[in-house]
Formats: structure tokens, C-alpha cells, sequence
């Protein structure tokens, strides 16, 4: 890898995790205390603001995207710059456009993806342990994956039984596909598989909910798109304690191996 | 939530993150020092060593993770208790055979998941955005999960054309369900489906290589129980750096919607 020079920039494509700040890395905080830039949405700059001081920011809304990553890489070619996303940078994250857009860009500057917790492992952290063992992650955006594909995966993950995260579950924009999803997994899945709908992971004004898929349509104007959803798997049960609903248990497996 | 009281002991079940200590999230380490007991591999305790300290360390090695909850809850019955996994706790950790184990005991604890990057993410940031868009998680351990579902799953997941994480791909005791994972990739995805091996992912004496489909058994060698592997979808490809390959870039689907 090159050495720095002061006329050598660099760029910090970062994971900030759920939102508060004890939830971020240490190497995500180093980053950004070195950047002279830092370019994001502006829901993830706010919780950053004590860290900002002196820096200049770019803050945006969601969409354009493209323009953000190929300012970043402006930025960089001069200054050390840091591009952050909610959540970890690789999963729906900004990591893919800025990679691609620096390619077709052709410059030679050192990057680096700060790895972050992503929406599943906040979500999951606050209702037990759903996610156990395999899964799979799948956004019910439709605004760059045709929703007929989301379909088509949404069908097969459920028919394996294992449990699925929901990312982007509703917007205004497609206030539909989440019932699509729930019909889907109504295909496989019995009314008890258990579902947690958790708002906020992590954040201020964190809501969970856990339900069935029987009776998630009660639950549903809950649903949006600050909201990670866990449907379950075949295995997946209700965590009680007593008659209190604590959470979701995905278990292992160890149960067919040991007595306890 | 109940207060505490001196008697009253409380348990953390925490995610580690990959390794380093700079990739803990601030939380991790808050717990950490705030616990009487610590609990865990080895593995995962070493790199923690100075901020342990003072405190009750009980280090075990792999299997034996019932006896290891069980232990947990036992001492939190009436102390600060902080049980270790590495990654995410929630993912293949300690996390839901702790909380199945304390659900039998009935035990009134506080009980805390503190998630944690977790291994898909670490070695994601390694290399490039293999993992942007829907993905599944997947491990080839067939200690827990009979082998035959194992396939099955992963005989579904390639035929979406998603990318896969591996998690467990090798290990002495199961030399050949790499090469099981290989041939089912093989009905669905080309020879070019681009595949990353992430060994020591941000710790120590950390390894990648950028392999294809094609080729990947010249390097399963490489391959251990230290590794993750990712095989990319369908929209996978190489991402290079004039004729350098860098790593791996799944497009999220922007250049369906813009021209860059």
C-alpha cells in the first residue's frame, strides 16, 4: 500500500451501527476523528455532531446516491474523507456505490470499509436470540430490486425454515410488500411462528414488539421504515419467563445432543 | 425493570466483534468492566486480557457451552456476570443457549445481548461490497444441524443467485463439506461467480484471497476453521484496480436507475 503524502488523500467508508455512539466501533470513531470530510445522511450526522467540530460536512437526504459517492471520491483524491451509512456500510450500505463509482473513476486512493453492527444484530440483540443459527437477510425495497425477485426469494428462504430479517419492511412508497411477504410466509410457515418487530434498535425511542404470524396484521400500522422485522424459522419459539413474554429463541440444536 | 440490589447479580451475553479491541463497540467494553465474572473461549478472552484485571476470569475451550451457561447463570444469580462470544453473540455465539438454559432454570436475572460485528461483516469490509444487497448466512458445522438440511439450504440459496456466507467452512472433523458446498454452488452459478477467503478476519496474521468459482480448489487448502468464505450471486463480479484485483463488488442495482 502507498504511503501518505500530503497531497494523497484517502477514503473511510464507514459503518456507524444502530446510532448511539456506544454502539459504534473504536476504529469507526479513529476515522472519523481524522477525517477533514464527512459526507452522509443526515440522520446518521446528528448522533456524530460532538465529533464534528472543525470538520467540514456534507449532509444529504436519502437518494442521489451516485452524486454523494462521486463527491466523496473528489473529496478524497485531496483530503482524508470518511462516508458514512447507518448500521454496517456493506449491507445496503454506502460500500457497493462508492467502491463501483471509484472504479469507473479510475483513482488511485487508499479506501477503507469500517465494518459496523448491522440492523439484524441490533434487532436481534433486543429480542433474545432469533438469529441462532442460519439466516438470511432480505429488504423489501423495491426501488432497485424488481419485487417480483423479491418474491421469488422471500418464497424459497421460507419454504427452508429458516429465520429471515426484513430491512426497509415499509415506506410510504410500498406500503404493500410487507403483506406480501407475510403471505409468502404463511405459505411455509405455521400461525405460531413467532415474529419481533423492533423500531428504533438501539436508538432513541426503541419500540419492540414481539407476535405470531397469525396475528401479525394487528401489528402491522407499526411497521415502518425505522423497523428491522424477524419472522422466524421452523424452529423458532416464543421466549417467556412465566407469563411474560420476553423475546424469541432460535435454538441451536443443542437440545438434540444434550439433556438440560 | 427491576432495580438492582446488592443481591441481585446480572448477566451480559456479549458480542466481541472480530478480534481486535478496536473493533468492539464501547458498549462490549462498558460490560466488560463492569462485570465481576468474565466467561468464555480462550480464544476470545486473550485479546481482553488487560481489561480483566481484578476480576474472576473462567476460560474454557469449544463444546461444553451448556455447562458453560449454566455456570453463567449460576454466578449471576448474585453477581455482575459477562459471558464472551466472539463476532456477534446472537450469530452461531453464546447467546441463545444461555438464554434456553436460563428459561429452564427460571431464574429472575437481568439479562442483557450486547450484539457485535459479527464474522459476514468483518470479512465483508476485507473485501470490498460482496455482501450489498440480500444475502444469506450459512454454516457448514454439521454438528448442530443435520448435513442433509445443510445442503438443502444451500442448494435453494444458490439457485436465488445471492450471495452466501459461509460460516464454519472447514474444520478437521468435517474436511468434506466444503466440497459439498462447492458442487451445489456449481448447479446454479457460473464459473466466474467471484468467492473471497477471509482468514483471521481484523485480528492477527489476517489472510484474503480473491478466487472465482472456477478455481476456488486451488485455494481450499486455505481454507480453516479461522475462515470465512463468501461466494457472490449472480450479480458478483471482481473488482479491480487497473490489473489489480482488490476485491469483490455485488452491485446494488443503481445502475438500473442511473448512468455513472
Amino acid at each position: 500500500m502507498p504511503s501518505h503524502t500530503e497531497n494523497k488523500g484517502r477514503l473511510a467508508i464507514v459503518g456507524l451501527g444502530p446510532g448511539k455512539r456506544e454502539y459504534m466501533t473504536a476504529r469507526a470513531l479513529k476515522v472519523i476523528a481524522g477525517a477533514e470530510y464527512v459526507l452522509g445522511h443526515s440522520t446518521y450526522l446528528e448522533p456524530l455532531e460532538p465529533l464534528l467540530t472543525g470538520k467540514q460536512v456534507i449532509s444529504s437526504s436519502m437518494g442521489k446516491e451516485v452524486d454523494r459517492a462521486q463527491q466523496a471520491i473528489d473529496l478524497a483524491k485531496k483530503h482524508a474523507v470518511a462516508i458514512v451509512s447507518g448500521g454496517d456500510a456493506g449491507v445496503y450500505g454506502m460500500a457497493s456505490i462508492v467502491l463501483e463509482v471509484l472504479e469507473h473513476d479510475g483513482a488511485d486512493i487508499e479506501v477503507e470499509v469500517v465494518p459496523g453492527v448491522t440492523a439484524a444484530n441490533a434487532a436481534a440483540s433486543r429480542v433474545g436470540s432469533p438469529l441462532s443459527g442460519d439466516f438470511a437477510v432480505i429488504s423489501l425495497s423495491d426501488l432497485l430490486t424488481p419485487l417480483e425477485i423479491i418474491g421469488k426469494r422471500l418464497e424459497a428462504i421460507f419454504g427452508l425454515g429458516i429465520p429471515v430479517v426484513l430491512y426497509n419492511p415499509k415506506s410510504r412508497g410500498r406500503p404493500h410488500n410487507f403483506a406480501l411477504a407475510v403471505e409468502h410466509a404463511r405459505h411455509h410457515l405455521g400461525k405460531d411462528t413467532p415474529i419481533a418487530i423492533v423500531r428504533n434498535a438501539l436508538r432513541e425511542n426503541e419500540e419492540t414488539i414481539i407476535t405470531t404470524l397469525g396475528e401479525i396484521e394487528e401489528h402491522e400500522p407499526a411497521i415502518d421504515m425505522h423497523t428491522t422485522v424477524i419472522i422466524g424459522g421452523s424452529e423458532s419459539r416464543i421466549w417467556k419467563r412465566g407469563d411474560d413474554v420476553k423475546g424469541i429463541i432460535t435454538p441451536r440444536g443443542y437440545h438434540r445432543k444434550y439433556v438440560y
